[in-house]
């Protein structure tokens, strides 16, 4: 009846033994996606054990993305992977491993395209030259291995990455400057104490929130300002620093104009105040000139510039950097500040895939993609839309806003989609303090660096259906 | 003249071409162990640019220990890799690039033995099968690279760990307990959030100093207890939290007896403070069976337990755990703390290096490996010391304590040991405030995990020297 056993004299754990069983079939196409599973209860009698090893392999399934659970009818075989594959009638050959002999339930799996801002496109990713590069700089770092590396992070990866702010983001520093991090919360988390003593932050809004999030989680003074008045409002507060994304504005994706960044660095000269530059989309212009960091403008050390790899190169890695003017960096030695940097290895392999030249042709490679991509979701809009959407913050980065002409609100537009199987996303979660956008339409985040060419058609055209309504009211 | 050339039309910056060129020479010999190299001036003359390219260049050559710098005398290469090979009269082959043209120095350079604690075995690391494990996990999950992960940590890699930990430290929990981490500042970055209104933290007293530096620059109250007595004290103090080292306390080396850790237990059970147990070493003994951790004494959820992959694995890895009770796992959700899990490219690897066994068979290498260079040190002690030095702390972990019988102060030990090329350490920048241990005899502590056997027996030997007039005082 069952299609699993377990081996008490394995090695093995029960859970990893089902975990790895379940995983197979699914992988192999054995147990097809919407097949229903037993439920933990009926596994348990089965093979009459506690269900603590049943609901962890479970779990780690879900997590996984490998199944699913609806409430009330149970756990589902609901892997992307094999989306693709699953067609209409397959029914017939969907095996059934329910203990309950149940039926499997008429379920017809939506598909679910993502417009998720924070995926990149994995098929993209330089798998090879990255294992190489990994192997690489384990071997020849070999005799490192048993020793903690610099703090600040690995001299010579800083000494590369310095580098290459100058040449691609006009940024000027020593690597001295250079903090290797784990990403923008560990950016937050120094840059707290650092600035401790600067007294209010000041923070877009509409805005990302984490950044200012953790100012406020160590008792720290935040001041959202309107993401678009911010170089002319700020002069009136008493904020010692601001944190803000010029090259692309997070979420909006509007562009801090030139005056508006000279304005924002009288004001800093003035205040002693500092600017914290969230460069974390930088790479990517799809027109026009790149526009420089606003880091390379100042002429007084009153910038702060973040840097990540989780956009040009893969957000599963957890790399990231700051740069800090010269004197702040000369505190993290006399404040002996909690610095740890992120593993050596990576930190090597990274050095050495920009020094290989690696770095340069994949940020090409991906610019010339992802820019494509962006036509084509600006193109559908166009043509399913029309009048009804207006696409605003393109033309750099990896999402676009879209306000659409409907007197719904956003959080229903986003409801309305995902019943059609489409992920979109409002300002839930992001920091917006000040009160909405006034009385304007509502406004919607598409981000389309994960998605294919295909499915990006595919999203645009559900999601007129699903708004369809909703556009004519 | 020069072995160096720099072209202006290559990919290379500068300072990159010079790195390369340095660090191959030294790699392969060219230029040998004791060389000096060229100054900055000199360089900068000879190839008409500015400085900061040849400063970065030797900034990173003396950052990796291709060579080093001597105050009033230059920069000399200084390879450890080249040590074994630079013999007596090499003078004859040793090559010059300084374009000053002054002779080589005279020096005779002095092998540098280090009895740090925190270094692990660089040979012994399974570089073949983790680098399999990496290139698997890459492959397998070639569609995740596209996304974060979960903040707290791989689902499967928690479900692993919590395995693991349940058989070989008897540590009780489920996965979502767990959270999976950077190491101990990332650990203590989370749990001063969480412990915040616990009041004051106590500590070991010598003991490790990052944890409750971390507490202490977030402005919370820390109380240092002498180590011995601590579960005897706390019960006298208004500490909230009590952060220790159960298996081989850091740095003495003893063993928090069963007496000891029931009382503490009970002193949690009444206070309702929590316990926190950082288990750094404790796969490591040697004599005797293993110590079970305090967290599976634990009756009512008060102990927190922290491990590492430092010590077992490589602390150029950057990766760690930590378990939580229940009640403080469902608060890191509701209070939306900033977590941020390392590489998913790690995590999986990890948890496919131990589900598929590698972890304990290494762990069992390690440990005979490990035991055989502790009994060897032990030993090496007794014959060049006899009388004059007793060992304590020995028989678990990478280090031993050691007293030294002389009226000098360990830190004039450490001195003289440097001199003879022996790096040994004493409580200098451990946590050791409530002064001296009295009027004992000054005390030492070696680590020996990233010696080799013939390096123990030489470090011993030359300690004897160094120290000779001291122990005849
Ligand atoms: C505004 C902004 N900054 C930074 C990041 C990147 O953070 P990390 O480097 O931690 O991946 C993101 C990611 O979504 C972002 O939207
Ligand atoms: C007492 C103690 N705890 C923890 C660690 C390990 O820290 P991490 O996991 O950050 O490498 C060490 C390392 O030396 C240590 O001595």
């Amino acid at each position: 009846m069952f299609h699993l056993h377990l081996q008490e004299d394995s090695q093995a754990p029960f859970y990893l033994q089902l975990y790895a069983q379940l995983q197979d079939q699914i992988r192999e196409g054995k147990l097809l996606y919407g097949s229903r599973l037993p439920s933990v209860r009926a596994l348990q009698t089965h093979f009459n054990i506690s269900k603590t090893p049943i609901e962890t392999a479970y779990q780690m399934l879900i997590a996984e993305g490998y199944i699913v659970s609806r409430p009330r009818s149970g756990l589902f075989v609901m892997n992307e992977l094999q989306q693709s594959i699953a067609s209409g009638d397959d029914t017939a050959t969907r095996e059934l491993i329910s203990p309950d002999n149940m039926p499997p339930l008429p379920i017809q799996p939506k598909p679910i395209i993502d417009f998720r801002a924070s995926r990149v496109d994995a098929a993209a990713f330089p798998l090879r030259l990255w294992r190489r590069s990994l192997q690489e700089s384990l071997e020849s770092h070999a005799l490192d291995l048993g020793a903690y590396g610099d703090p600040q992070g690995e001299y010579s990866f800083r000494a590369t990455i310095a580098d290459y702010l100058q040449r691609s983001r006009g940024v000027h520093c020593a690597p001295e400057q250079i903090v290797i991090g784990s990403g923008i919360r560990y950016a937050a988390s120094l840059l707290a104490r650092l600035l401790g003593d600067a007294g209010t932050l000041a923070c877009e809004d509409p805005g990302f929130a984490p950044f200012p999030d953790y100012f406020r989680k160590w008792g720290l003074n935040v001041l959202p300002l309107p993401a678009r008045h911010i170089a002319a409002r700020i002069g009136n507060t008493d904020a010692g620093a601001v944190y803000l994304t010029p090259s692309h504005q997070f979420p909006t994706g509007s562009i801090l104009s030139y005056g508006d960044r000279e304005r924002l660095l009288q004001w800093a000269y003035s205040r002693n105040a500092y600017i914290i530059e969230d460069d974390y989309d930088g790479e990517f212009r799809y027109s026009g000139k790149p526009i420089p960091s606003l880091q390379s403008l100042d002429r007084a050390g009153r910038v702060i510039y973040i840097g990540t790899f989780s956009k040009a190169f893969s957000p599963a890695l957890r790399l990231n950097y700051l740069v800090l003017p010269e004197q702040l960096a000369s505190r993290l030695k006399t404040e002996r500040l909690p610095l740890d940097a992120p593993s050596r290895i990576d930190q090597w392999a990274m050095a050495r895939f920009i020094e290989q030249g690696h770095w340069f042709r994949h940020i090409r490679r991906m610019r010339s993609l992802y820019g494509k991509k962006h036509d084509r979701l600006l193109e559908r809009i166009r043509e399913y839309f029309g009048e009804h959407a207006a696409v605003t913050g393109q033309g750099a980065g990896l999402h676009i806003q879209v306000s659409v002409k409907t007197n719904r609100s956003a959080a229903d537009l986003v409801k309305l989609a995902a019943d059609q199987g489409v992920a979109v996303y409002d300002l839930e979660g992001m920091l917006a303090d000040s009160g909405g956008s006034g009385a304007a339409d509502p406004v919607i985040y598409l981000g389309f660096a994960g998605l294919t060419e295909k499915q990006i058609d595919d999203g645009v055209r559900l999601l007129r259906r699903a708004w369809e309504t909703a556009l004519q009211e």
